[in-house]
């Protein structure tokens, strides 16, 4: 017996809420018939275009500490939704706001996947002609120690596997260098864990500029050095489309914007945290209904894919 | 009493030597006037356009490992091109060469400058509109301590104020949030020393995204972000380049390309090693001729702006 696929979306997340959020949930609903339930206060939310609404009273703001909110705020549409998603009232959540607060009530809600020592975000990097590159830790974990990047590594492969239907997807591990000498004390350890792990296909060493192409699969790392690829790479992109812009004619950016838009991971669907009991996308604070709608099409697909089986049982070996 | 301004070239160094380094030699003699010495062996450089040449029989290659290289290689070209310049035969080097023995070829012969805890690569990311922003460290140091990057924050801010003539630059601290309290342990340390640090205009946290805006001047981190934020970079500028070009006609992409190769660090004249008692400008290994001129370039100037005074004072404070 599966949860009946509906996706939970926290309808008061994000910068743009509750608009975007309700607007981006019926294009979703619309478009691509996901069921959805709305998590928020009834009285923002007003008709929500006729999708029910699950009630909750309070709101974790964009600022807010993300441990003490969760705490706090039991009742917020985060919160409420993680619960939605433990309690069997939705296959998976979409938020787009504050993203620590999302990963820590997904945690604290669903609860770890047994054997998992840290959930992390994976971002999928589009790759132009090819399935994206999946990065993680993106985020989650400033800090990390070279065996959780083995399970990342499990984690990584399992979702390139459940949603891009590679059988035995690459893991590349990021470094300032290809030879396995190159890097921290994080990486050499993990580097030489990893050369002996489980069900994990080891490239070797990877570099920042390896993530955009089609040498590797899955990229791990420690959440801080992927955070920082993941926004070098964004502000490189946004730099260089408002320069392309400015050199082109109207007509020649026209054509142009939709393949640049194509490679801008906010416009991408979100990122995923894997390692919960349960499926849940964050999406960028500023998204709009597109994004939205994009991220909770996402949630959707880790749901029917069933992907939370699929990292248990790399986990478990 | 000054050295003459010379700049001694490895002749050897790169993939491309000695052919395209000898010719970006010459570029930057006839079209800037620099007097140059090339450095390397006399059988393999020939006549070398008339150029004076200092005999070096040794080459460290591309994949020596670079201390044990510079300790065995003593006649190696990067050795000797970092002996003229502290025997004051040059005032500057230049090598496209193994970037870890130009390194250290330039740390144990022209010695650390006094009070410098450790050297660290520099390299400006060029900015559309406004002066590059100074990432530093760019890789030399793969792990690093708090105090260092107060030191790089010094150094950042000293080659900033001598080669764009700022002021005041605002230094950064690389992390992964606006917010004191994100990121490691290294990040957190560092940004209760940079608040309090003599001489440095601190701005606070900044993010991957803020690199190539004007929002800072330099960004100080560890020398694995930046390799990994530097690399980032280059491969989305790279893999969006690409993109672009698919999408234009060969007349719209006519007018995009000279701005896109104009963000291309790769094109940019090198990194620049700061902390050593001499300028060191280390170029990309597939250095064409114009990147050699361009490195070349950079490295007359640093000598000319007297950088190496400047970072004496911003130590010694």
């Amino acid at each position: 017996m599966s949860a009946p696929l509906v996706v939970a979306v926290d309808a008061m997340g994000g910068d743009r809420a509750p608009g975007e959020v309700v607007a981006g949930a019926l294009r979703a609903a619309e478009e691509h018939g996901i069921e959805i339930v709305l998590v928020g206060r009834p009285e923002a939310l007003g008709e929500a275009g006729g999708l029910p609404v699950v009630p909750a009273g309070e709101v974790i703001e964009m600022g807010d500490d993300p441990g003490k909110a969760v705490r706090r705020k039991k009742d917020s549409s985060l919160v409420r939704a993680a619960e939605a998603v433990r309690d069997g009232k939705a296959a998976a959540m979409f938020s787009a706001g504050n993203t620590g607060a999302a990963m820590a009530s997904a945690l604290l809600r669903m609860g770890r996947i047994k054997g998992v020592a840290r959930p992390a975000v994976a971002t999928p990097l589009p790759v132009p002609g090819t399935t994206p590159t999946v990065l993680l830790d993106a985020g989650a974990n400033a800090e990390c120690q070279p065996a959780w990047l083995v399970q990342f590594a499990q984690m990584g492969g399992a979702y390139a596997r459940a949603r891009y239907a590679l059988d035995e997807p690459r893991v590349g591990l990021l470094s300032i260098g290809e030879e396995s000498g190159k890097g921290n004390s994080l990486v050499k350890e993990a580097h030489a864990l990893l050369a002996e792990a489980r069900g994990v296909r080891f490239v070797g060493n990877v570099e920042g500029r390896d993530l955009l192409t089609d040498e590797v699969d899955v990229v791990v790392t420690d959440g801080f050095s992927g955070n920082v690829a993941l926004k070098s790479m964004e502000g490189a992109l946004r730099c260089l489309s408002e320069a392309v812009q400015g050199a082109l004619t109207t007509e020649a950016w026209a054509t142009v914007a939709p393949v640049l838009e194509a490679l801008d991971t906010e416009t991408y669907g979100g990122a995923m945290l894997l390692g919960v009991e349960g499926d849940c996308v964050i999406g960028h604070g500023a998204s709009s209904a597109k994004a939205v709608a994009n991220g909770i099409v996402v949630a959707a697909e880790l749901a029917r894919c069933d992907l939370v089986s699929a990292l248990r049982s790399a986990i478990a070996g």
